[in-house]
């Protein structure tokens, strides 16, 4: 193959499921503002894994083939005429969403807001093949220090970023994170090295909870099904010696919002990045009168070239993340690990790394 | 008598139910830090309506003889050693509430998280009474051109700007703003002083819609309760030509909340002043994703400084939403006048006007 | 002619002074995300006569012959496949600067600080011709109820926009402006619109303060060249019963740069639009200790939006600004009037207007 | 002695020069609102040196005698009948200074503006002694992990909080320091603490330098008077790879702030920290039209129970900048150490430490 690449397909006659194949697509034109890359690492996102499992999320459906991945690195082969930021055989970072128009959002700088191309969301290819082209303003060069891996991690980084700065994470501040998945543990690591002083994860998963203190949690709770949020939010409050002033919300569930405005200081933040069903049920007046804010995320926006400084000069640390590796040829077999749920981050490695 | 005060009086046997009575109490004591007043004008609020009809409001239960009043002005007759920011023949305004001790909250600017002592909230007592005492640094010198009126008007003025403030309105925003009470006029006044290019208000009674409009409204829709909250949120854009990007919702009802959400613009706010029940369904996903913030109000604070130049150089014009006048004598007629929701707003004239 | 353009030609022989002459050129040729304009209404700025007469603004030569104008509206008459913004027939105001390349800044929403085309800076050339083409998404459209004059004003007003939003002006803020010239005007109008209560302006020059007593100042101070800046400061606080928390600077003086620290509160903001020599001296540690800001301006960003609504609202009034008005082939008398430093803004109409 | 408390005297007939000496001094008698402490750790800082040697620092004049020491930390052995945060026994860090009314910057959370008490400046007496009483809302119990010495050191710690917090400093900013003494490296501290991924430090003394990098600058430059401010500015570009985002000026040189402002990336922000002469000639144009804020500081306000939580969580170690440690006694010999600059910081132990 020339331009191996893993791709999702509808299959006929069975809704919302899709086929996970490896196919060969043509090396791609570049445009004039476009360059075309070697991919170095690219990074498996539960969105990857629940658009073959799912075929949809939301109102995205796969309705045409669509090449995976968005979580991703690599080496620029080529380079447009009009291309200043970078030269062939840069290293990069690619941000895979970018907005279309230059509309208020985007003049604003809050392109994450606009109409936007993003990888792998249908009708968007994504970038998991060997050789992907990429609007050269979106990809970032990264220093000698950085591997491909770091790199592409700069897309889950990312997530952690903007929530933390959404929720104005900074020096002194004690942080509540509910759920240590890959993103309640990228939230952990940004917000240490944003200055939270204590940051308490839960979970109800032991081994889950092990990891965030690997990764910097000041402390845990196993939280149970049988636990009202009430209870949960008077044993945070408990482990903390009050508290927390930031909860960083990362599973989706009703009952972890409801904890999540129960046990955040007033005049705090409660930050949602999970997303679980449409509708709530929330303690809206417990959150108003004691000026609880509640703000979403959605991606993120302006955290390359922050993420870049931070895992370049080691105050971030991604590597623990990084449970498994595969060759793009083994991309099947990298999907059904992350299907599994095994490990944290599971990464393809299209090029050698430092 | 020398201190006619009104008072509500919990009824033996009765629960959640007042009496509503005029008596004598002593002309206070000063401390040292402390002004004696001769009150001016004091303005009815719902919340002293409400501990007379259903003798509390949520935790806060009128267990003992309470005075009311919490919206007033008056003139300075005596004035403690320690006194430097008002003599005597100052006419103020009376912020009623502030921190008891200095935590961090007031510390930070945001006393009004703090624990507060607060007129007309049990325990403590209020100010509809001829002569009051209060702290000297919460009593706000006015200008000659300022009535007691207008001084005792800031206290619900307070509360739109807070709102506003919290908000983030500012130049050229467009607002949408559900219920017309008195809290949505005071919030369309203060939004249009920040810079509101367009206010939207919503309200089920036509003529308060009206009023809305001659206070400077923009526009209005007159909502039913047929209408769902995504119905009321597509006429809004309609009628604005885009969604607002901020939503002061002021009924706290649950079905206002979610137009709220559907309505704001990607990006906005939805800013909670309106109190209901306290679980309420709402659309947490939309809001979260399209990174519209959710934030309520817990009274003010820093509010006097500001309303007073604001009124007092003509931007702000509270006049018409005094809508009905009583003598201090005649307070249990200004009640049954506020119980049975007439006009805007209320006020008791202990001393006469300029 | 096919395409009149006012442009600046440096005369050879002579540095740093052009002629200046009305041409034809040629009706430019689109590209795909640009429109074609026959332009409405063109302002003339300081900058222009500025550019004629001496030939340069700091580092930017007139080197080669370049079209004058960037204060400009019209109408599309043309537009480019790409361009989804816009139809023909549209009345746009035109914003004449923008990033040229998706750089860092940018992306953070402050494109005014990345690497920029500007109308009439060379290399660029400006608008004041009849066919003039622009990126589509930097033409905003203008409801049926502006004129093209309001929408060429849209620029100037930008500046006063950015200053004041820079400076974080709010409600019941008492403003001091030093320099009653277009942008000093434009200041107050924008100050006043984002609730200053009260805006003390200063000028040596009687009749300009005149002007600005006209459009809104609450009172006003002829300064003199004899006055130290301690004395102004010292007027100032006297005058405003206080210090003023925001001071706008708009002649670029150093004594009024002094003033503008001696006579802010502490903990305001002084914001610098004039610009006068490179070095200035300045007493620092007074600022520094009683925590002044300084800040200055390049420019302006995200301000079109914003002004297209304040306009049309109502909320701000320039058309008392606007005090000559010429034929796009009167063009060069145009010029000497503003030259000749009489009105306020000198219009060009290349359209009929509403 | 009873209370051995440490006093400049001004001596007869010489101006602007005191004697240091140990004096007894009364117990003193504690207020409703008050703690009695018995002193733990006392750090010596510049200013008080400063009063010693040259009897005055700007309009603060040493008249009468007064204790000096604001630096501190110790345990209560008293409390007012009033005091709700404090028990006998707690060990406390101070907060020297605090609004003396509750005005209007005291309410926004800004009381270093206030008009303030604040120990040892004139006329307030300091608390370098064995008994000292303060208002016990501004002491702050401290943890177990944490000894007097650093509870001492929350207040130069402050200096750096308020400066990298009006900065602005987050995640991955660059950051220029210019000057290694006390304030240069504590800002260093919590500018890393707060996400700062490069901290270039610059001081003309090599034992400086070295310093700062034991401390975690991640590069210095020893600069020399020959440099130029721009030759300077140039060298910190080419360090950092880019120009930084923030520069904290920690000098008062007339040089370096001419360097902070060339050096210092468009949109930035240059902190003011150290103080030099009164005027300073500044490169103003060049800021302004950079959009480089220009921001000074003075002391700080809302830091303790931040800097408690940083160093108690071990995010911010400030043990490697005490360097000497003399008893109460031999505080003479500590003022003597100070005076020749030896080491960074000076701390007298009054009580016994963990």
């Amino acid at each position: 193959m020339k331009n191996p690449s893993v791709v999702v397909k509808k299959v006929e006659g069975k809704e919302f499921s899709c086929d996970l194949v490896i196919e060969d697509r043509p090396i791609p034109e570049i445009d004039d503002d476009e360059v075309l890359l070697e991919m170095g690492s690219v990074g498996i996102c539960g969105s990857d894994v629940h658009y073959w499992t799912h075929g949809r999320i939301g109102d995205f459906i796969v309705n045409e083939p669509m090449i995976l991945g968005h979580e991703a690195s690599g080496k620029v082969i080529k380079a447009g005429k009009n291309v200043k930021n970078l030269a062939i055989g840069d290293r990069v970072s690619i941000e895979p969403g970018y907005n279309l128009e230059a509309d208020d959002y985007a003049k604003n700088g809050r392109y994450n807001l606009s109409d936007v191309f993003f990888c792998a969301t249908p009708p968007d290819d994504g970038c998991l093949m060997k050789y992907y082209k990429h609007k050269a303003s979106w990809c970032y060069k990264i220093p000698e220090n950085m591997s491909y891996e770091e790199a592409a991690f700069i897309e889950p980084l990312s997530v952690g970023i903007h929530a933390c700065r959404r929720a104005n994470v900074t020096l002194g501040d004690t942080v509540l994170i509910t759920g240590c998945g890959p993103i309640g543990l990228v939230s952990l690591l940004v917000a240490r090295a944003m200055g939270a002083s204590k940051v308490l994860m839960t979970d109800m998963n032991g081994g889950r909870l092990k990891k965030a203190l690997e990764c910097g949690a000041s402390d845990t709770i196993q939280v149970t099904r049988e636990q009202t949020p009430e209870q949960i939010a008077a044993l945070v409050e408990e482990k903390l010696g009050g508290k927390p002033n930031i909860t960083v919300e990362c599973t989706g569930a009703e009952s972890c919002i409801q904890t999540g405005i129960y046990a955040t200081k007033s005049g705090g933040c409660l930050l949602l990045v999970g997303l679980g069903k449409e509708m709530a049920n929330i303690p809206i007046v417990n959150a108003a009168v004691r000026e609880v804010d509640i703000r979403g995320v959605f991606r993120y926006c302006n955290t390359w070239p922050i993420a870049i400084n931070m895992i370049s000069s080691g105050q971030i640390n991604v590597k623990p993340l990084v449970t498994h590796r595969f060759e793009l040829k083994d991309s099947l077999k990298a999907f059904e690990t992350t299907r599994r749920g095994e490990g944290v981050k599971v990464m393809i490695k299209c090029l050698p790394d430092i």
